[in-house]
């Protein structure tokens, strides 16, 4: 039992070397698993596919106006935070945060909340060609079991905070509920985990300290916020004497193990030392660009050896959770900000959507490419519309062409979770049960408004 | 004989203020003629519309998931060179043009080249939700009949240059042929016509001088480039001892019939003087990040009371003619670059891909905003994706959260060019005719890259 979906193109990069590869005629054979089996030329991928027991595919979809390409990653979300898209537009960081954002979620963020708005999200990066999210909210459990429901691949940052919130009172009891959590999810196939301890400046010492240790047992990432803003920097600078990369180095979690959201504003120094220390930034230049953040550096990322993913941020500050979109953005921006039109050509802005983003997540072993052995998260891209004729380039056209709207197949694990541009039926279905809830909350953040 | 266009929100600028009203429940009426009758509630343009000899519409459109908007006005492209998208990507704009386009051009830009490019690009802007642009290209006359042909209104910015091309060989050339492209169209009520001096370091003075005299015996906008990289601005302090705008305003040419692109590099004087002249700025953002040409000040244009418009510039460097693209990166750029996030706010951005670019282009007293006696150039933006979900103001839902692939419906002139998503039968012939010579001309660059 196998099935064979053969397209115009594949695009993938490999797990070694910064190559993207582009084969004309090309198709991806699956197993019953969800494994995949062979890619690359058509004849060479059914040869290898086929067995006396199976000498045909049981399926086989063909897409021949198509790229078929490995499924996003969209290395740094705050999910549930769909149900606040667009709340607070226009506001700076800590306005936003403080005026905007808490109270809403004060008001708000319950296991409901958490479990509607990360439905409603997962449908939103089904449909524009995410496959894996990296996502830090509260109620992680309740998260998990939407990301579950919808067939979307993801990473549970667990919360850690030194102040209460509706998900725990303090650094103990948000340890506490995140171990529960993932004890309760820990055989799902499509769910990992991380630590997330919100930032340097919401998180002391000692609760980074424990984060490490608990990280370090359970052998997971830390994913936090690094550097998003100036006065962020100076804060640290004032009343830590370094910046926030060099505290978090000094504690003993700037590793490979470091999923940093942000990094705005690195000095030379700060992206040395995550670089040497094999750390991870996840560049998110919509919610940057938004909340005047700034610009980070990615150029300069890339040549200090950081290993660079993209994100969306949280929809109340992007508005989209649209990793093509932060694709092309990410290649933009990186040529503006270095005065080179050459900085993170289509090439590498394809590998830090795809690839890096799995590296951030530690699951460059399972996904990221399509390389036999590894799980089939598959994104079908139709190239037939005049908004991408003539082609040159499949790379460049899915850089800085392609978009959300021309996603027309997603596979999560060699399931079809996206159709034709349509949910399936699985997705559909848990999206509908959501309608009420979703309007519900809807009015409520409508009554906060007025 | 009037039809009827109901949709879930009316947004629209008006022609003075800088308000945006979004209506819920709204309705648009439109003549026989294209002209839009009323506007606003659905019931009091109802009332407005009827009369005695048509009580009711002849035509009723529903569109009860949907924001109806004005028609987004693209500034500033190149259409024929849509057949060259993405030829020489990851290039620094002298080497793109030199080593790249310039070469191109000349092997490959003759009328067939620019009808075949202008048909693709306008079927581009159409689906896109652009119903006019701004087009700066050789052999105006042929563009011209490919637009019509569409049924996208265009200015066309007839080029001149002191320098031979394949449509004529000197300032006088140009001058000649793009008189007689107007004589020959005069009478086509979606063109309308401007002079396109290429940019100030490749037209000299006395050209400049002879394109003034001409564009005021023609009352017709005079567009040019300006100011796009620091090398231009540099080398005419040296050639000239001012900057270009500075001598533009020496020449008598920076007027409110001023329609300069790009305007990245501007000092503070240069932006006084365009303020004060009444001048447009036509931002191109993706190009102008993608050129590595740098970050235009939108905020401080504003405030100097430049008008600001949007534009595309060529698939070559975009590699999209995507308005909504250009309409969000303006947004999110703006904040960053002047370290403010409220700047260039939703209403604004709005403005400027709208009601400003009919301004830029002199056509506001009938395009820009949706107002009784203008024509009838709609777009219908679907908001009932999970996307789009929840929607708490619709004027930020269509700068922050729609894009191209959310069009579904696009009238330019009363006349429907698109309906549900897909091309209408007279702009689809249009292009399925090119089909062949497409596929010609894109063999033929792909022969030159080898």
């Amino acid at each position: 039992m196998w099935k064979l979906i053969e397209a115009a193109w594949i695009v993938t990069g490999s797990a070694d070397g910064d190559e993207v590869r582009a084969t004309p005629k090309g198709a991806v054979a699956i197993d019953a698993e969800g494994r995949i089996l062979a890619t690359g030329y058509r004849e060479d991928v059914v040869a290898a596919a086929r067995s006396p027991d199976a000498p045909e595919p049981a399926e086989r979809v063909v897409l021949d106006r198509h790229i078929l390409m490995p499924g996003l990653v969209n290395a740094h979300t705050h999910a549930a935070m769909t149900l606040l898209r667009g709340h607070g537009d226009d506001r700076a960081l800590q306005d936003w945060l403080q005026n905007y954002i808490w109270p809403a979620e004060a008001a708000l963020a319950d296991p409901e909340f958490v479990y509607t708005g990360t439905v409603l999200a997962a449908a939103e990066m089904l449909l524009s060609g995410t496959t894996t999210c990296a996502d830090m909210y509260f109620f992680p459990e309740v998260a998990g079991r939407a990301f579950v429901r919808m067939g979307l691949r993801a990473q549970l940052a667990m919360p850690v905070l030194d102040f209460p919130t509706r998900y725990a009172a303090d650094a103990d009891g948000y340890l506490r509920a995140n171990l529960a959590a993932r004890d309760a999810l820990t055989d799902e196939p499509l769910l990992s985990w991380a630590l997330g301890p919100h930032a340097p400046y919401t998180v002391s010492d000692p609760t980074y300290r424990r984060v490490l240790a608990f990280a370090t047992e359970l052998d997971i990432p830390i994913h936090t916020h690094l550097q998003e803003t100036t006065d962020e920097v100076a804060s640290s600078l004032r009343e830590h004497g370094v910046t926030p990369a060099a505290r978090l180095a000094k504690l003993g979690v700037a590793s490979a193990g470091l999923v940093a959201a942000h990094g705005v504003h690195l000095d030379p120094t700060d992206r040395t030392l995550l670089g040497k220390a094999g750390a991870s930034i996840i560049h998110c230049p919509s919610s940057n660009l938004k909340l005047a953040s700034g610009f980070a550096d990615v150029a300069a990322l890339v040549h200090a050896k950081v290993n660079v993913a993209l994100g969306t941020d949280g929809a109340a500050s992007n508005n989209r959770l649209d990793l093509f979109e932060e694709m092309r953005l990410a290649a933009l921006l990186a040529k503006a900000v270095s005065r080179d039109a050459a900085s993170v050509p289509a090439t590498q802005a394809f590998l830090l959507a795809t690839r890096n983003g799995a590296r951030a997540l530690r699951l460059d072993d399972r996904i990221g490419t399509l390389e036999a052995g590894k799980r089939a998260d598959l994104v079908a891209v139709r190239i037939d519309t005049p908004a991408a004729t003539p082609m040159f380039d499949p790379v460049s056209h899915l850089v800085y062409v392609a978009g959300r709207g021309d996603v027309t197949h997603v596979w999560v694990d060699g399931r079809a979770r996206v159709t034709e541009g349509r949910l399936a039926e699985g997705p559909r279905v848990a999206l509908a049960e959501c309608a009420g809830s979703i309007a519900t909350f809807a009015g409520r953040v409508r009554a906060l408004r007025q």
